[in-house]
């Protein structure tokens, strides 16, 4: 097994981080490597905010919940942009342009460009011994993460990444079995996979140094999606000009 | 510099492959890199279907207009998938869970659970000395390949992957420079970032290898951006319950 695939294979997600701000060699680093990744028709449509000011790292902690949005090596907060192709557009340009900057296709599309670019920060910073958590929980408020940040028209913030010197050591998650998410020529329901899946993981949570619970998987997702939940992002998704048809 | 980060600073998208499909170990290794990549609070909401049938293939290469669709070590389609609790549920939990599973949250969640996924499978490949390429023209007609590979509700084909022994060295092509989709604290147009790329990316097209051109990035994009494409693409991810409300 080579480095990097070690490396990938490793991955857990780093909540608690010593005091020790990223070296400018290590954030041009997974910027580097965040540019690399493959993007859709060359459009790099992404852009990546980071976030130093130490009022907005406590704003924004306060938004997700979460303290090591406050204290970590670095913090960045990747957006779907798609306001290049605009600033450089006539008035009659933008006019033709609206129906793609609006539609799924391009919503799609700029996530994607998005997530493939962080998760090559990810694994770079990785490899340098740094740890990273990604941050859903900005889209708690996303319209107020939009309004901290300045983000124009047809730019909107889709997650963070919290990165810096691991100061905890989880245990690597358990995933579900490859039956149950890989299918060859036709999909095909995996109920047994998810079944034993739970058997399993149900061991982990009890079995795990911190955090130890009573919880299986299914549980676990029964209990989030049968509440509600960040019900008002299509409205600042819309507002900003994305997803609109 | 690493092993890791030169595998990642190193990408091209290869577009012709040896006629050597991938081993049962190196497509394992693919699929585990990919299931150890972050998830949005656990719901691995993405499935992989590896596409070895001829037909299928021939059918796919016909869809996205590519010959190395069909010619390739193995061809990967990522979905969104939000099935699994869904299988799990009783009729009135899936009542419940329908906010959720049709808001603008998790259409974003499963498209980039599963974008994570696939780059790290494509981290992975490339550090094998294989070579991958993104399929996003797989959206040229979304339910035709829907229907091909029977995915059920809350499943969507979201784009493709090839891979296998590259038969060609691509130059690695230029990205935004850094002060373009990098900001600190909050947004900067950056007019002057794209410029420069402009000049950069035409001397880039006139004297690279094969298919060389007179064209700048900002050019590509109006154009790209002013005629309207995949404009139905919202149709079946709607019709497959997702981003409705």
């Amino acid at each position: 097994m080579n480095q990097t695939i070690e490396t990938i294979l490793n991955h857990r997600s780093i909540r608690k981080f010593k005091d020790i701000p990223l070296t400018d060699e290590q954030l041009d680093t997974m910027l580097s490597a965040a540019q690399q990744a493959s993007t859709s028709s060359y459009m790099m449509a992404y852009s990546i905010i980071g976030v130093t000011d130490p009022e907005k790292k406590e704003k924004l902690a306060e938004i997700t919940g979460q303290k090591y949005v406050k204290n970590n090596g670095h913090l960045f907060i990747y957006c779907a942009d798609l306001h290049r192709p605009v600033m450089m557009a006539s008035d009659e340009e933008y006019e033709q342009m609206l129906a793609n900057l609006e539609n799924s296709e391009h919503f799609l599309v700029s996530s994607v460009d998005a997530a493939l670019a962080a998760q090559n920060a990810a694994i770079a910073a990785e490899s340098m011994d740094l740890g990273i958590c990604y941050i859903g929980s900005i889209r708690n408020n996303l319209s107020q993460v939009d309004e901290l940040l300045s983000l124009p028209k047809h730019v909107i913030p889709l997650f963070g990444m919290v990165t810096g010197v691991p100061d905890h050591q989880p245990e690597r998650k358990p995933r579900l079995p490859q039956k149950g998410i890989y299918f060859e020529n036709e999909y095909k329901e995996s109920t047994q996979a998810v079944e034993s899946f739970d058997a399993h993981i149900k061991e982990y949570y009890q079995s795990r140094s911190s955090n130890n619970r009573i919880d299986s998987w299914t549980d676990q997702m029964l209990r989030r999606f049968t509440t509600p939940m960040r019900m008002d992002v299509t409205d600042l998704v819309q507002k900003k000009g994305f997803n609109k048809r």
